[in-house]
C-alpha cells in the first residue's frame, strides 16, 4: 500500500503564480442605484430582445452553437469596415484578451501595461507566467506617452485601454502611432468604451499589422449581461490567435444576441449620444460639488476626488443605497471614485447622496479626530 | 523614421507551440440525419424553455451576470451532493478544462492523457507547453489500465474519458481508484457521457483529493447551444483553479438555462432512459450489419468499424444526408466511424444508409482494384 499523499502536495501542482493571486472578488453587489460596474442605463432595445427571443423559440437547444459564427462574422465585418478573417469573437472581451494571452504570454515573455488600469489585464498577465511592467499615468492622470514610446520598446506585448477605465482618458490616433512606431511587439487598444469618446484607432490598423483592437457588447451595445466581445487585427495574426480560442466558444444565444445588436445599432446609437449627454451633464452638475476634483471623461463613467478618505466616502454611499466604485487603492487615485453615468434619475440620486455623505463626512471625519486639511 | 517591421516579425511574438498547431475545424456541418456531434436527439424539455425565456423577458440584459452564480451553485451543489466550494462552472467543460489547464500545465508539466479520446485535451495541453505523453487503448480498445498506472507515476495531470469518447468504453470506480492511488498528481475523468453508462468516480472524491470530475451540460443535459460545463474536486484545489477562471464567464441565459434543467432534471433523466434504450436497440440492429464492427458503448454514440475505408464510407453516406463522425484517423481505429445515437427515425435512416453505401462499397471498392479480403 502506497503512503497517503497530503492534500498539499497535490496542492503544489498548482503554478505558484497562480497560488499567488487573490481571487477576483466584489464586495458589494446590488444597490437602489447601482453605478459601480459601465453597464448601460438605458435597457437592450425591444427590438432586439425580440429578435433573440424568436430564435430562443424556433432553434433547437441541443445543437451545438456554430463551430464559426459565419452570420455574425459577416454582420461584424459590415459593421466594422474589416474582413471577416481579421475578427474573433468572445465571451466578454475578456475571454479574446485571456485567448491572446494565451497564444503570446508565457514565462520570458514581457507585457506592458499602462496603469492604473482595467484590473483584469494584470491578473491574467500574471497567470499567464510572462513578466509583467507598467507603465504609470502622469499626475494628473493623463497617458505618459513618453515613458510608453520608451518601455514598450522592449514589450512583446503592451496593453493601453483607451478610453482608459477607470480614469476616463483617452488617446488620439496620432499618438497612438507613436506607440505603434516604438515596439516591434504586438500592442492591445482595448476600446471598450470608445463610442462614447468618438475616437478609435481603427484607422491605424491598415498600417500596423501589430496593433489589436479590443471591443464589446457590454457597454454601448447594452449587453453586459451576455457577455459577447470581439478583437479586429491583422489576418495573418488573427488566424494565429484563434488557434488558441475553443471551438463553439459563443453560444447561439450570445451569437443570437450580437446579430441583432448589429441589425438595430442605429437603436444602441442614439442611447450612446443620450449617454453622453448624461455624462456631460453629470460632469457639470459635480463641478459644482463643493471639495469634488473631476476628471474628464472619454467614457460612460466619470472619475472623481474629493477630500474624505475614499473608502469612507463609498460606505456612506452605501448605506444610502448608492453603489459606485472605490478605486482609491490603484496607484494615484488616492481618495478616487468611479461612478457610471445613469439615467437622469440615478444620477441626481447619486449627486443627492454625495452631497449628503460629504456633509456628513466632514463631521465624521473630525469627530474621529482626522482631520483632513483638504476638507471644505 | 524607423525602418518598417515584416509582419512575419510580429507573427514570431506567438508562441511557437500555437503557430505549430493547426486550427480546429469541421469539414461538413450539417445534413438531414445529423448524428455527428453526440447531441441530444430529444430536444431540451419545454417547462426549461419557458423557465428560460421567463428569465430572458424579467431580467435587464444590461447588467452583468453575477459574479459567483450562487443559485446555480446551491442548486448543482445538491444535485451532485458536494460543496459549492468544490464547484466551478464555466462555457462547457472545454472552458472548466481550459481553466484547470491554465492554472496546472506550462512548460516542464507532463500531462497524460489516454488516447484516442477527445481530441480537445491534446490540443489544450499543447497550447499550454506542457509535455505531452500518451497511453494507447488496448487493441480491443479497452483502457490499457496497466499502462495508465505505470506512467501516471510520472505525470503531473493525467486526462481520462470515461464513459470514452469515440470508443465508448467505460471504467469501473475500483479500477480509476488504482489510477489515483498510482499517482502524485491530479486525475481528470472526464465524464461527459456518464449519465448514459451509470457509472461515475464520484464516489472517489472523498478519498482523493487530487481527483477532478468534469461534467457537461451538452449531453444527458440536452443543452450544447447553451454551453455549459462544471467541475467537481476538492474544496482546496478548486479554490485555486479558481482563480484562473474569468469573471463573469458565464452569461445570464447559460445561468438559467442551468438551473432550469437542474428544477427539471427528472424530465432530462427520463430523457436519459430514453436514449439508452435506443442505444441498445441501434447497437443490435448495427450486429445485424454484415460486415460490421460494433464496439460496446456506455455513452449516447456508438463506434463501429467496417471492411471499407471510413472516409468513403463517410462521404457515401453523406451523399445519403446522413452525417456521422469519420474518427479513422486516430491510432487504433482504422475503419472506425462513430454515430451519435438518434431518435428512432434517424436511427432507422442511418441504417439504411449505411446498409447501402455498404452495398455501393463493395462495389465501388472492387472496381477501383482494390479488393478487400475483409469484405463479405
Amino acid at each position: 500500500m502506497m503512503t497517503p499523499i497530503s492534500k498539499n502536495s497535490f496542492l503544489e501542482k498548482i503554478k505558484p503564480s497562480v497560488r499567488a493571486l487573490t481571487p477576483y472578488a466584489l464586495k458589494h453587489v446590488d444597490a437602489t442605484v447601482k453605478l459601480d460596474m459601465n453597464e448601460n442605463p438605458l435597457d437592450t432595445p425591444q427590438p432586439i430582445k425580440d429578435a433573440v427571443i424568436e430564435r430562443l423559440c424556433s432553434r433547437r437547444w441541443t445543437r451545438y452553437p456554430e463551430l464559426v459564427p459565419q452570420v455574425l462574422l459577416k454582420k461584424l465585418s459590415k459593421f466594422s469596415a474589416w474582413p471577416v478573417e481579421g475578427l474573433i469573437v468572445g465571451n466578454g472581451s475578456n475571454e479574446v484578451l485571456k485567448t491572446i494571452l494565451l497564444a503570446v504570454a508565457g514565462p520570458g515573455v514581457r507585457v506592458l501595461v499602462s496603469q492604473p488600469s482595467f484590473s483584469v489585464y494584470q491578473h491574467l498577465v500574471k497567470i499567464s507566467g510572462a513578466e509583467y511592467r507598467e507603465v504609470l499615468l502622469t499626475p494628473d492622470l493623463g497617458f505618459d506617452v513618453k515613458a510608453i514610446c520608451r518601455e514598450t520598446r522592449n514589450a512583446d506585448l503592451t496593453i493601453v485601454c483607451v478610453p482608459n477605465n477607470p480614469t476616463g482618458n483617452t488617446l488620439e490616433p496620432d499618438v497612438i502611432r507613436d506607440i505603434l512606431r516604438s515596439t516591434s511587439g504586438l500592442v492591445i487598444i482595448d476600446e471598450a468604451y470608445h463610442e462614447f469618446s468618438g475616437t478609435t484607432a481603427f484607422e491605424l490598423l491598415k498600417d500596423f499589422p501589430n496593433l489589436i483592437l479590443l471591443r464589446t457588447f457590454s457597454k454601448a451595445m447594452a449587453m453586459a449581461g451576455l457577455r459577447i466581445g470581439y478583437l479586429i487585427g491583422d489576418p495573418a495574426i488573427v488566424a494565429e490567435l484563434a488557434k488558441t480560442k475553443l471551438p463553439y466558444n459563443l453560444n447561439f444565444v450570445s451569437i443570437a444576441a450580437a446579430e441583432a445588436g448589429l441589425d438595430h445599432i442605429h437603436l444602441l446609437q442614439a442611447n450612446v449620444r443620450r449617454i453622453i449627454n448624461l455624462r456631460m451633464a453629470l460632469e457639470a452638475r459635480l463641478k459644482e460639488v463643493m471639495g469634488v476634483e473631476t476628471f474628464h471623461s472619454g467614457a460612460n463613467f466619470i472619475l472623481f476626488r474629493t477630500p474624505l478618505p475614499a473608502p469612507v466616502l463609498f460606505e456612506s454611499l452605501y448605506a444610502q443605497s448608492v453603489l459606485i466604485r472605490d478605486v482609491s487603492k490603484a496607484p494615484l487615485l488616492d481618495r478616487c471614485l468611479r461612478v457610471t453615468v445613469g439615467t437622469e434619475e440615478e444620477n441626481a440620486l447619486f449627486v443627492a447622496a454625495l452631497e449628503k455623505s460629504l456633509r456628513q463626512g466632514v463631521t465624521k471625519h473630525t469627530t474621529w479626530g482626522e482631520p483632513d486639511p483638504h476638507i471644505l
